[in-house]
């Protein structure tokens, strides 16, 4: 634990510019590869500290929501540094924290300092504001026509609620936040449990940055403690505009019901569950039957399968070579190392899903990867099982996510019943076709379909690794997300945080930059509705 | 009543192509102006007849998504034509049931036929449809950089509940179908009861452009009766999977409340209520005091005071003038003449809302218009009443919105007491600022202020009166609306019906032309995030 020698943790909520502790239960984080308890003990906040938190946020809303796009740029990338800055410290205690490889760890702290550099980009870019600018016609008749001009604004303090599963790149710093802070609206983060320790060094380099750029301490918090206490009083506090939240379907939707409650509802953009069809093809079959089953598995047990982009249902086509792929599935599964889960609970949850699909009637186990007893209690063991195309449109509890390395197989008599199930598939995150050049005619049959239930479809790949762009939208319909319309990952994950105000025949001089007439932050804005950057 | 001479009403609901009379309660529209009742008989539809059309409407989103943007944009100009074609019959048959004059009925087909040419503009220009592209770089390690690709599709059909206030701009052809049917989405409106004839010849005027087009039935569908019953089956049926809603708040609540009770929540685009306050700050009022005062009442009884925007509430910080603003305000209303409101239900609740601020402790009378007793029974007369700005704060009840001519003045001690009273005022529609230059100080202070509270931010100008266009916002946050990130005038109304999905390595011939390597349409994209017509 090199964390705690150098970086003294306090076990403390970070309200504004102070430490200040919980006064409800105790927790620790626990190393699960070894069961040990880690260092420092921490306690849950309460609503006073919550309360403190979003006033000091509301108090920040009213200056950092002015800073200028370089300022709110600079302040995203110092924080980048700070993270880079922290290195071995970090890697080391979110290895510790959630035994997750430090590898694996180094590509999701670049993926989080990638993220905010882009969300710097973003807003020094500025078309994220969408300028719209309508002329006037003093002489139009009967009446004349008005200056009208358009931005957005950010809704205000937003709360973040972070994920287990990716403890940088869904969490304290993760996309959320950056696009939150990007905005122009204040932060505060509730930590998830299982990484206390990495939420207060992400909380403190964040603070640091604050510091450094001279921002009002209010523009990040972060409180430890449980959803149901430190959860609903954020998403209930008058001064909360907005919330983030990457878990559970119970969760997600627990807060969403507790926002939509609210004298003044609030939004949830909630990512929560998936199970991310793939609809192999008998082209793909007859060309690579081996390459995709192996290749199945290794997405699968990816992060120990606890990504939300995780295969969990595989649809075979009947075709020449569907054998060879169960086969080859069944033996990388067999080979694959059992790893240790994120914490207990997740773990635990596991085993109980994976009971249930094992107990199912309707399904049959393929195999249950070869591990000593002595490993199983915390690890996620990969198991894949298989059932018919009929059985599943039977029973949907099948559509039900385990949240580990578990798959069903789900072998289906043609094209025309692969249809059929996918008009009663829930909303997804993902949608995979693995299709050689003559599955094309059946592959546009089900793009067509796939595009109006899931918010990514991929060709001949996995789903598993989410790429940070322009293009990307990790989202999709219900339960996958609560707001279809959005994405959590990429550029566009800023406008959830903003909504358009239309400025009318407003003095110049009381006008933002943005809207000037002389464009001075030379930004892309529509003209009369023609793009321009004039 | 030309209408009903020239073309024959039925009194039927428009199911596709189907005529499906009403088996439930009959009703029939009145003339306002006489109180007589207008031919035909109508009857509320039943769930089988809504069940029937959201069949047909998912029917149809098979196809009538893939409609180029080119069809869809000439299908717009179709309808608006349609209508124009309609003239004199449907501006008698509007007047007839809303005693709103011709003149106005005249502008308000000019502006919803303006609106269907709008979207049909929005739709050819094609960058609603938000494609994006980032560069795929197969060379990356650890992992190549996949081909990713964004566009925007249509949530699927969608249930637009018509306003009474305006029987053709936010009713049958209005701008919720018109942005739906643009977005590729099918459209079910739920007639207003008050102007049925309006609805039935306008929705025929769409029929008309669906069969022209060639398009599925479905595309387009027409139900009479009571939001209890017509409007819980179109909102809970799985089928449509947006709302948008233009009427009062209980309604929209409700609405909004069934929708997120859905297994599937959907979103409802709710335009609910507003008292859309004015600010008059001393220059102005030094200034220009009478012609505020006039101003204002001229706003005021707009329409009968039936208008969204109609100002419910002018805040006179004391200063000279003032008392000449309150003067010229009370003359004008003791001028103005009563006119009839929409309809009995509307002028009864008016009436009652009136006497609520008539007869409220904290409320003096400052002026009602002089009328004879005869003319006062469904007529909306207007009146005025005045508050200072601590009994404003103390009670909460002023800012309910009463529809129709009435509205309340409120002296304000200064600009301090003025930011208070901002800070306390709910979600609006519109915010107004009446300013001399010598104001600006403190009307940025205001600008600061409204625009967190506010859809659009006027000056020195009155709220009633929404310019169609692409710089507009008609929108706010609750209780103005549901949704403060949209608007539902103008281009950005599109948006609402639509969802980003993201396409992973999808071969060129599957992918849609917006997404095309070569950008075969020509329009606006994101090329790795930079804004580029190529």
């Amino acid at each position: 634990m090199t964390a705690s020698h150098t970086i003294e943790l306090t076990g403390a909520s970070l309200i504004g510019a102070d430490e200040i502790p919980g006064t409800r239960s105790p927790f620790q984080a626990t190393d699960p590869a070894t069961g040990a308890a880690l260092e420092p003990i921490y306690h849950e906040a309460d609503e006073a500290a919550v309360a403190t938190a979003a006033e000091l946020a509301w108090e920040a809303f009213g200056s950092y929501r002015h800073t200028s796009f370089e300022q709110r740029a600079a302040f995203l990338d110092t924080i980048a540094a700070e993270l880079d800055d922290l290195g071995s410290v970090l890697i080391d205690r979110v290895h510790a924290e959630t035994g997750i490889p430090a590898a694996r760890v180094q590509g999701e702290l670049a993926r989080t300092t990638g993220q905010l550099r882009l969300f710097a980009a973003v807003v020094r870019e500025g078309s994220w504001t969408g300028a719209r600018l309508d002329t006037p016609n003093p002489d139009r008749t009967p009446l004349p026509r008005p200056d009208l001009r358009q931005r957005k604004v950010p809704l205000g303090p937003v709360a973040v609620f972070a994920a287990s599963n990716f403890p940088l790149a869904f969490s304290v710093a993760g996309g959320d936040t950056a696009s939150a802070l990007a905005a122009g609206a204040p932060v505060i983060v509730k930590a998830h449990s299982a990484h206390p320790g990495t939420s207060e060094l992400v909380g403190r380099a964040i603070r640091n940055a604050v510091r450094a750029h001279n921002l009002p301490e209010g523009t990040f918090s972060l409180v430890f403690g449980s959803g149901q206490t430190v959860g609903i009083a954020l998403v209930t506090d008058p001064r909360i505009r907005a919330v983030g939240f990457t878990g559970s379907q119970q969760a997600g939707i627990a807060l969403t019901a507790a926002a939509a409650a609210r004298p003044v509802p609030i939004p949830v953009y909630a990512e929560m569950s998936s199970i991310n069809p793939v609809f192999v093809l008998p082209g793909a079959l007859a060309d690579r039957a081996e390459e995709l089953g192996s290749g199945f598995i290794a997405s699968m047990t990816t992060g120990v399968g606890q990504l939300c982009t995780s295969p969990g249902l595989v649809f075979l086509v009947d075709a020449p070579g569907a054998d060879r792929f169960v086969r080859a599935a069944a033996e990388a599964v067999r080979a694959a190392t059992p790893a240790p889960m994120l914490y207990p609970g997740i773990a635990a949850s596991f085993a109980d899903g994976a009971r249930r699909l094992a107990t199912n009637e309707n399904i049959d186990t393929v195999a249950v990867a070869d591990t000593a007893p002595a490993q199983a209690g915390c690890s996620g063991v990969p198991q894949l099982f298989v059932t018919t195309g009929e059985q599943f449109l039977d029973d949907h509890q099948l559509q039900d996510e385990v949240f580990g390395p578990a798959s069903v197989i789900v072998r289906v008599a043609d094209v025309a019943q692969l249809t059929a199930i996918i008009d009663r598939l829930e909303g997804q995150l993902t949608a995979t076709i693995q299709a050689a050049p003559t599955d094309h005619a059946h592959a546009r049959v089900l793009v067509d379909r796939l595009e109006l239930i899931a918010g990514r479809v991929l060709f001949n790949g996995w789903p598993t690794g989410v790429e940070v762009g322009h293009a990307i939208v990790h989202g999709g319909p219900f339960p996958a997300t609560t707001a279809p319309s959005t994405t959590s990952v990429g550029s566009r994950a800023i406008e959830r945080f903003l909504r358009p105000v239309a400025y009318q025949n407003v003095p110049e001089e009381l006008l933002a930059d943005e809207l000037r007439t002389g464009n001075p932050l030379g930004i892309w804005r529509r003209i009369d509705g023609a793009v321009t950057q004039s």
